[in-house]
């Protein structure tokens, strides 16, 4: 290559992202705090943070499914960075300055990684369903429930349709659970989901329905915390603590949550009138709690969620495992209208291998299932924003 | 003094905030995520925060309303800092690693400064009227009403007490206001609104009502934000754009707010059964909307809301604000019969002085209003939740 040729070559990377051939269209993020102008994306989904910090020596920006970024730092002691195009969908992120990772002080916090994280929404072009339209609102109602399992008060959201309040008939009932390291409020703040219940309500799409979101880490009363210091992701220890917490929830769920659902709203309190979802940790908590109670549960459904997801981590034995009920794949079918399992594309391989391992398990076995892959979707909320708006619709047909 | 007087008085110091003579027993605050063992409270209301930053060259700990500490680094690279004794409340505060003002990850974040902000709960000996006790609770409803005056969809939330949706009874309705740099979940989140009105209906010394909880912040559709940089607090341009806001928000209370509320829930929609409080710049909107309309409301609370309080700065004329409602003390009392004041003995001066003027220029009036003064606390939720729970006992009788 000549000197001149290699100069040519090099022009692209010295114009910056934002080239002249490119007009930047940056905007407000809409997961900003009231008018903070940064983090803000452009219409080809590129996201630009900044953050003053002339002190600093090192400011890196990491989005958590995405680009990790150092930032440079502006002569006036701003750090900035523009990502390149990201999928559409809401991305959590944090800044590491010094070392330390923290919010971005201009989005607002959502609760994520089991603390309170940035998070920068990029639209989909003419995605309308998680976005809020000029159609009938349901409420999110706030409740607080003492559990005699975990000796304590517990927080849980119930999604109420439009018009709950002016009919005296009684509704269906969807159990929705968030992802590990979140909590109840991320159906809402994070996925849209009175959103999406709403517009499908409105649409006829979706039958009228109540949605619980309950937080889903528990602990018996008396129980102490598990010490999982210098403890692995798939270590016997941290699969134990696992297994103790979903036990707990799911007495939790059986014993506290749907009594206190049943008495406080009017539901139809029967199994074919009460489906269960979740994401990720949600999902594995879902098969876990469902199969083990189909006389509660008829509908069911698995977002991004199949690590270990029916056996923590051991091979299904559908001849043993959850009173064998996979083991007739017909009298399954009867029990279970739907059972709905999803998975984005872009997810890790670990991610999509687990799915799809379960998939193919079900298809073996002939248990009828819907298995549908997100276009382009890691394992993030816009996945599961998807999943939830074609798992409802299905729901008590 | 001797050498070793000298001596001697220095060692208090030396000996640091937890001495040998004063065992310490620190537990995790309760206004801390899953978990988190950081920051941590003792039983004088002392205060420890923590943070790993090895690579940091300074860490600050900045509470709003109380100390502001060097924090000092340990050999593992652990900053840490001990408060002296707290005042009881929940009292916010961020780190500063580096120049650059962060929330703790340990502590849940709640929206205050106009961002999500780090918080500790200093527990006060013997008061249980702000926390969860076994008695019957009501729902936290979020809501989104779409507003002609802002042009925006709005999210507020509505306390329905205990039992609501088993009578058929209608209710008289509390507007409650967050105050400048918080939004509408603050009453709930920092303040525990719904506890203490769960509390107060359960020892029957409030009466059953709605509260409503709205975003204080408001913009009319069309209009431009305004461009504060480098203008100050009290500069013209900054009255100019508070006076805008508090006109914005007066409409869409007016216009949009109540009637959405009044068709939406089961209220008394008359002024005899409509209540307005609102702390700090809440306490100032509450002023301005009530005074200026006492055909929708009859009675009125400001907590430690009185800077610029009737008049956004400038001094009251009874005889012509207001359409003069205040220049008639009889007429005033009849229509409005609950006035409530009241502040923190600990706010800054100038807090304090607003609410004093605003108290005696009452009191000269003889217009009759309760005055109170929250002893030991400052511009901050434990006085507002102390007013709360005595202003709210008060109305509708």
């Amino acid at each position: 290559m000549t000197r001149l040729g290699l100069a040519l070559a090099l022009l692209p990377c010295l114009a910056a992202p934002a080239s002249a051939q490119e007009p930047a269209d940056f905007r407000p993020a809409s997961s900003n705090v009231w008018d903070a102008q940064y983090p803000r994306v452009d219409s080809k989904g590129r996201v630009e943070v900044r953050l003053k910090a002339p002190e600093a020596m090192k400011v890196r920006l990491n989005f958590w499914s995405g680009p990790k970024i150092d930032m440079v730092k502006q002569p006036d002691g701003v750090w900035s960075a523009i990502t390149e195009p990201l999928a559409p969908g809401l991305h959590y992120y944090m800044l590491i300055v010094d070392g330390v990772e923290m919010a971005d002080t201009g989005s607002r916090s959502f609760f994520g990684g089991s603390k309170y994280a940035s998070a920068v929404e990029v639209p989909e072009p003419g995605a309308t369903y998680y976005t809020i339209q000029e159609v009938p609102h349901g409420q999110v109602r706030e409740v607080w429930y003492l559990s005699k399992v975990t000796g304590t008060w517990r927080h849980a959201l119930v999604y109420t349709q439009p018009g709950y309040d002016e009919t005296k008939e009684r509704y269906p009932v969807l159990y929705l659970q968030h992802g590990g390291g979140e909590d109840e409020t991320g159906w809402v703040r994070q996925g849209h989901a009175n959103v999406i219940l709403d517009n499908a309500i409105a649409d006829k799409r979706a039958k009228p329905m109540l949605v619980v979101m309950a937080y889903g880490y528990a602990r018996r009363a008396g129980q102490q915390p598990p010490d999982l210091a210098g403890k692995g992701f798939g270590s016997p220890e941290f699969r134990k603590a696992m297994q103790d917490m979903t036990a707990a929830f799911e007495s939790d769920v059986t014993e506290a949550l749907i009594p206190f659902i049943d008495k406080t709203f009017r539901t139809i309190a029967d199994r074919n009138h009460r489906a269960m979802a979740g994401l990720s940790m949600g999902g594995m908590q879902t098969f876990h709690i469902t199969l083990n109670h189909l006389d509660l549960f008829s509908h069911i459904g698995g977002f991004s969620g199949a690590a270990g997801a029916f056996t923590l981590g051991r091979d299904l034995d559908p001849k043993t495992d959850y009173n064998a009920v996979l083991a007739d794949p017909a009298a399954f079918a009867k029990k279970v209208p739907v059972l709905w399992l999803g998975v984005g594309t872009a997810e890790p391989e670990r991610m999509r291998a687990g799915i799809q391992k379960l998939h193919a398990s079900r298809t073996d076995a002939g248990i009828a299932h819907v298995y549908q892959e997100s276009p382009g979707t890691d394992h993030e909320w816009q996945t599961w924003r998807r999943n939830l708006n074609d798992f409802a619709p299905r729901l008590f047909r």
